[in-house]
């Protein structure tokens, strides 16, 4: 939509109304991954009739979604024959090795989903309107759900970071990954250093996510688990590294710095704590991905944020770390920060 | 985000993560509406202190939307303060003549929201699981706040119709305005044509918002209502012109031809019915918000559709119209089809 007015020029609305409705785009995705509409294409059904069969649904139904999945980009179509596009056919066909749908099926929770419904209320009361702390509560489900559907990306991201960490080259480790979740940083550390002995902490209905992953990545012999909290259970010590891979902010400053603490008397000297996580430049407006995350710690929970390297380095030398550094994890939108507690 | 893979290249799936979390927009550009964010700004205040006492929001919720909504493109940040854009101040900040904000209230209702949440079901079943036919329903609350929140966006297309039609040098115009809701297609018409006499016809509860603007439009003195059912209600007679806005999509074709009978019988010899509704083209997947607006009507209504130029053309010939004729309205993003009766 262009406006096409005397001067002053009208600026163009065009943005804006596409935001006001930006949630439509959100909740076709949904549904399209959720029939595994793309993999159907995939395997052959292009019209809306092959379509609806071989998803379950109503012809109609199929045809209006996959015309807006054309207008949004994700399908390609000629006469009444749809086709994937490059990425859609990478990242949306469940027999891709490169399938991030289900990344979907957590981002658009539920409670996520109510918690952008009211996205005021958090911002008059500066956190989570959410009962029992938002996502940080005891236990939350939502874990699991986090564990079986955000593996994949998990694994892109991790690989990055174990060219970052040098681990194929690497001595012998011992890994404490902390809010492992599905346990694919450690994992993938596991499989690219044969000398790397794992220890994954989380909640116990996570870890059996975790374990699972472990036993499919072939790790399971160089695999342990802590249950439980975080911030009261016994951590271990020894650890080479420890992994901290979109911890930190769920919580406050205060509460990063003394589990931060907990992290150093675990670590051996010279040891490294590992964080991975949306940084935002120290503006924090840039870049969007990273920038833009904080919102998401403002509706879920009581006090998170997206913290800029500046604060994360700050953290880390309150804790008694002795220097931190910033790696980039391109194409990845994480960033890690490598902090090394003296030798 | 880009990726650098060997050979084949792996395409970037930054758009389909955009995606994923789309609704993030969406729900913070609600809640800077709601918190009249962008009007404050306007006002002179432009760090997050002084906009969180003005907006009765906490510093942090304000200075974390507001920097989302620099990520976003609709403020833009230097140092600790926050601007508008040229977008955002023409349409977000409630002084300004063309503000649409409360657009987004409409189209973020509770209900359309839990419908976009789950898009599946709808695709599976071909039409709305909402109770009772869905936004379709007898007076459904919903149209209120429709007409409340979109009369602004509504008033600048009917400026574009009344262009079309040529109402300044039209001649008396006895005009039906069907589903007026705001009433702002009719009462604009009355205002370029001093000639037209307006009817409204809505749900009573609906109408009592068209009578508001007409009122403040100057022309209550020519504006009329019926209250009741559009297929029910007696229409009257003797019109020169019915208008459709936004009415035909809510309903099969059926009932959309059987409909457009009874406004046939309604207009005199010669007389138009002009639909300004969402007008796909024929491969139904250009332009991309009218192609688009179908999934609205899959999700709130049980067979609603956004018909392309040559359904609704059949429709009117079936109903006994003599021809009709697509216009263009720019820059909206609807379209007009004038369909006349024979004289």
């Amino acid at each position: 939509m262009s406006a096409q007015q005397e001067s002053p020029a009208m600026p163009d609305p065009g943005e804006i109304f596409a935001a006001f409705t930006a949630f439509h785009r959100t909740g076709a995705l949904k549904a399209a991954v959720e029939l595994d509409l793309f993999s159907a294409i995939a395997a052959g059904a292009t019209t809306a009739d092959d379509l609806a069969r071989r998803c379950g649904a109503a012809s109609r139904g199929i045809r209006i979604l996959a015309d807006f999945l054309v207008t949004a980009g994700f399908l390609t179509k000629e006469g009444t024959r749809y086709a994937l596009t490059p990425a859609s056919a990478t990242f949306l066909d469940r027999s891709s090795p490169a399938y991030m749908g289900s990344a979907i099926t957590f981002l658009t929770s539920p409670m996520m989903w109510e918690s952008f419904a009211n996205v005021g209320a958090a911002v008059r009361k500066g956190g989570t309107v959410a009962s029992e702390g938002g996502v940080v509560a005891a236990e939350n489900p939502m874990w699991v759900e986090f564990a079986r559907s955000m593996a994949p990306p998990a694994a892109f991201a991790a690989r990055l970071l174990a060219n970052v960490l040098d681990a194929p080259k690497a001595p012998q480790w011992k890994v404490l990954d902390v809010a492992a979740g599905h346990g694919m940083f450690g994992i993938t550390l596991a499989q690219e250093n044969p000398r790397a002995q794992i220890v994954a902490l989380d909640w116990a209905n996570v870890l059996t996510v975790a374990e699972e992953n472990a036993r499919a990545g072939g790790v399971q012999d160089r695999f342990r688990t802590i249950a439980g909290n975080a911030f009261e259970v016994d951590l271990g010590s020894g650890y080479d590294l420890v992994l901290l891979p979109n911890f930190l902010h769920h919580f406050d400053v205060a509460t990063c710095e003394a589990f931060l603490r907990r992290v150093r008397a675990a670590l051996v000297p010279g040891g490294r704590a590992v964080t991975v996580d949306f940084v935002p430049d120290e503006g924090r407006v840039t870049p969007p991905v990273a920038a833009s995350f904080a919102l998401v710690m403002l509706v879920g929970t009581p006090a998170g944020d997206a913290y800029t390297f500046a604060e994360l380095d700050r953290m880390f030398r309150t804790a008694g770390f002795a220097t931190s550094e910033l790696r980039e994890l391109p194409p990845s939108f994480q960033r890690a920060v490598v902090s090394t507690k003296a030798s």
